[in-house]
């Protein structure tokens, strides 16, 4: 299949191969809804396991060279970061970004740095100033902040002295990063709190961290907004604000569904695509931008699920490398809308998989890692050594 | 405080003395998110202490003698049903809707039902025919049915042959209905399942009661609705359609939040107490409705939160009584918007606090269930007793 | 371009040919919102314009040989039906759906068939009787109706006492229908009306349908829905119940947008086309089903928009028809998630428009209608007969 | 009636006494949806009409002494706004917000200061500066404004460049403000444009606001958010950045309905003015917020809607002033939910109209305002003088 006129080897090929996006350990684990969990045999427990299947990912698709750890599960009190980060790279893959966790524990019941309680809050900074920790010994970039802080009725708080709170707090971390890293701010509408999040949109988020400081950024989840949301306008803002730190990806129908990416609105994940190809083209370079996955496969087979979302990550991303810019801006000149609108739809009609068999094939690797996976045998096996482990309980809503 | 003159004691408080709402078990013990359940020491583990619970919020209100049960959770096998409902009668209060269990389980992983596997559709429909069995053994004249099915994802299965493993399912719960026993069937967007869910909304419902047969009618879960949703609308038309069976109420801001009754949108919890007491009004009589509470109190004390609650719905059920009928027909046959309006938000807007005060010293009950239950003892009592026995683990997401 | 496997050409090009889809007259005029019109001086005016511009669209389309029309715009008073039918079939295209107008009149401020005025109810009435009378001297096979009628205020009206306006009303229409008619009710959860409108959702459609008789159907405007509603689901239900009149096409983002199909969320569209595609499959023959496409062009120019729109709509179809049935209920019988949602995106992904163009060729119709129709120079054309006939004004909010 | 004891004269009575709230010139015209206006007899045309209306709005209520204005609608070529502002005072009331109008011209097609075309982007321009001097001849000190820019499809334009036009512009704006005016910008997700909006959220506005100068500031008009939006957390998170510059009220249970304030949802109305009430207790004064109504009323009489806006604005104000602040932070200290959030309740379910009643009387207001305005007769009499220039025809939606 030969690449459109407009489109040259480098501009496509050449920048598909530095597309990388990062694959979270807690993707390889039973996950559920608060209606119950349903587990499967070959679900990764330990953090050895979660490496190892992330691998498994990377290595049928060549573009996950990255795992995003989360401190709490994947890294117990007397753990060596150390020796975990050798046994990723031992299995072919790094440490990505660090996700501190300060929402699960019974003490976080009123919220972690927003809690009233100043020993809740220093707790919660000390768990994020441990995280930044465990990222220089392992090597990462990105200290990730997801905050599930809010309150779910009226009255129960002031949302002004919690704002200020989370202000003190981001401050704070932000002094205690290494130069290197970046702080990633995630938001969200909704859940766990069902009144109010502390940082519930993308403009909360922003304002905290231009508060904290030229390294914090913003996270957009793509599965944590509300309905309606144009969320290939808030990147395209933020991308002139230079303020777009990275993504988390998945897909939503309703709420925060976290479906595998692009499997509701895969046009959405175009549009996305688009916005970041565009300023690139404008920019002349790569931005600076993480890829994170951050889904939860409550039905489809963990490995499998991720190389599926993997290739419709890269499938969308190609499309959008696609897209004729001169054209379309000379048609966005003459205010030819249906022209214009066309170029895009020319970019994402066409049907990208054999470009990106044929660039698996110089590579190496697969054309269908998808199916290679299953011939692997790789599942069928892990199923056999990890499900005997598993309990029988599922918890559940009550 | 006077009773205005369009209304007598016997549209007021004869009717409010009527009124009663039931409490659903799980109400009274801890619940979460996915992302965690922050425990409670006071929380109820087994069926004796939820029913004690359920009692107590009874002794206060004096409107809550029913309580729902989840059959899964409190009837596990080996327990005598007859034995619960006499240690219910024993506490003051009576079994009301039987609500079987057919989500948690491992086997109801590609859904009950309407599970491909006809195993696993028989498993599903002989625990709700036991169900129905434990509902004749209790004296109850409810079936509650809610259904978990459907599917995460586009092309998982087919919507149609669903349907009508739907359709059969449901007519064969109907023939197994004792005479006295109605089965109400509820509808739910989504959650669990995040693509489609087999029953997704009231007209998903209708038609499937109206496959099933006379006593099949509709369960209207307030919390269970797309945005925007005019709730008040679906319960004025299922009115006049004879197919609305009964409520499940609870309120929400963003998706199926299980917040406090009342605690979002007070209003239109009055509107729809105005429909209701407007079809009486022009019936001339009770209309058989079931009054249930379905809320997951993550945060608030248990007992607390639900006495809070049956004192909202009965304020809001007094305001209701409170609309000038004679009055808004007349302004609304002479198109008088303002005056019409003006006429529901007089009733809306009036403090009926002191009258419900006034009802409940008549009833020999506290004028404020909700410090007279605090001032009891009897949470930080229970408390002591069941704390120990609580486990420390909390579940959680991954 | 090869066809895949599991698709001979008697399932894909012999399906494609029978696929015909109705543009409104309606689409060819100025439109705009309620801040404004911006006119075109293409734009057509009269029925005579109107039609014309269908017909352009129908001979570069081939597939659009129905117009759907307004009886108040279309048919205003002294204008002999007759004439107009004969002046379409001069052009090459018919009359297709008859939609009256109940909403636009002064009179119908309070509602027109829910109107608490008897005179207006009957005035309604007439009109929709009128177009029955219109549609048989057409031989028009479809009355299409939408009421806006609605309330914009709790209390401004008794929602029971409209909705048995409604059933009366529909029943009166049903009676009057020539047999080979069918009437289509549409419904739309808001605007005009903004606090209820009276057939709000399609279960209320359903029932109002079931009342009036069996040559009820439901309207499936794409448009008319709360956000996250699943439209396939709605649709595979309503094929299911033998329901499914006909549709409505364009798409939105936010509320009843009225942008060009398939131009926001196209794998939507797809999904709607594959519950078709297999509810014909499992039948063995194409369904009764009437595609109409209901868009306001605000600022694509009319022609063009339409015919992107039916490119769109045929690319769509066209993809649907690829899905290989078998395969993917072998998947969906083994619970193979991931390969079943692959089946459907293959179909998706492919890029059928080679098969379009392919098809148009053996029908001696331009590959790329788009094209074709831009440089045939009609738009240029008429704009410089009608443009001088248009006023500077273009109404707007206050 | 008492107030409770935590309240005093001072916090109360003299709080609401400072209690102002704008009416729109707009609001007491004929005004519609896409689909049509309906018109009234009464409904003003010119701009003494307007202020006549408004007047008698202030007369009866006592808190409406500035009135809004439209440029474009209010000051056509040849007026002399001075000679408007004498009007004004004759009446009894002021100009308020100059609000410029950019959206309805033909030029404005694809923008306006967001246009490609930099003719069309300073014609905008112009026409803002030019709102600017008038709002200098007639002293007021508020720039409202409002742009419909965006874009209806994918592709249509440059997103990151009309941002920057964006900055650019409202740059110019402040530069050109006198000192003592503050610009306010507004935003809005949708309508009419239907695929992004330049200023879709109050993110976007906050931060074109920070890059246009300390004396921008954002206005919220509670119509304009995407559904369930916590409007309240907005408002007191502006609050804290010291951002808010004021509202445009309304109320909506869909889109931007534009239904009358608190007709929907009034607890939410409440929690926006006790987010205020809050900030003002730690502040100890009160704070510079432009309490504007922007609502359109269809159906409703305009100056009776007007009024009974303007008496739940004040009921609700009036209620958030009984929130015990010093009770709510007690039980919040304790993380006492139930009683915090019933705190809140305390102050919404109290009937604060005696109260209100009370303080109309001491200022020689009628203590009902409504019912004193339809006994006036004013509403009959400029119908009758105002009716017959009303032209039958409605405009409408093709």
């Amino acid at each position: 299949m030969e690449l459109p006129a407009h489109v040259t080897e480098l501009t496509f090929f050449a920048r598909l191969e530095r597309f990388t996006i990062e694959t979270p350990s807690w993707a390889y684990t039973d996950t559920g809804t608060r209606f119950g969990k349903f587990l499967q045999d070959a679900a990764a427990t330990t953090i050895e396991e979660k490496l190892a299947d992330a691998a498994e990912v990377h290595r049928y698709t060549g573009c996950c060279p990255n795992v995003a750890v989360h401190v709490l599960w994947d890294f117990p009190a007397g753990y060596d970061p150390q020796a975990i980060a050798r046994r990723a790279e031992e299995l072919g893959v790094r440490i990505g970004a660090i996700n501190p966790n300060v929402f699960q524990d019974q003490c976080y019941k009123w919220g972690s740095v927003a809690n009233r309680d100043p020993v809740i809050r220093r707790r919660a900074m000390q768990h994020i100033l441990d995280s930044i920790a465990i990222g220089r010994q392992v090597g990462s970039r990105v200290l990730s902040l997801w905050f599930a802080d809010g309150t779910n009725y009226p009255g129960q708080a002031s949302i002004r002295e919690r704002k200020r709170w989370f202000q003190a707090a981001l401050r704070e971390v932000h002094e205690a990063l290494p130069a290197d890293m970046a702080m990633l701010i995630e938001y969200k509408p909704f859940e766990p709190a069902f009144y109010h999040t502390d940082i519930a949109d993308w403009g909360m988020a922003y304002v905290l961290a231009r508060h904290a400081g030229p390294r914090a950024k913003i996270l957009v989840d793509t599965g944590h907004h509300l309905p309606g949301a144009n969320i290939e306008h808030i990147v395209a803002f933020l991308l002139d604000e230079q303020m777009l730190g990275g993504f988390h990806f998945n897909d939503r129908k309703y709420a925060d569904d976290d479906l595998t990416m692009g499997s509701i609105d895969p046009y959405q994940l175009f549009r996305i695509f688009y916005e970041i190809a565009a300023a690139e083209h404008a920019a002349g370079r790569d931005l600076d931008i993480a890829y994170m996955i951050d889904q939860s496969h409550n039905l489809k087979p963990k490995i499998e699920a991720m190389i599926q979302t993997v290739m419709t990550a890269q499938e969308h991303f190609a499309k959008a490398l696609l897209v004729d810019h001169e054209a379309l801006a000379r048609a966005q000149k003459r205010e030819d809308l249906v022209l214009a609108e066309n170029i895009l739809r020319d970019a994402y009609l066409t049907d990208v998989r054999p470009l990106l068999a044929e660039w698996r094939q110089s590579r190496k690797l697969p054309p269908n890692p998808l199916q290679a996976f299953r011939e692997s045998g790789y599942a069928e096996r892990v199923a056999k050594e990890r499900g005997p482990r598993k309990k029988g309980d599922a918890g559940g809503y009550a």
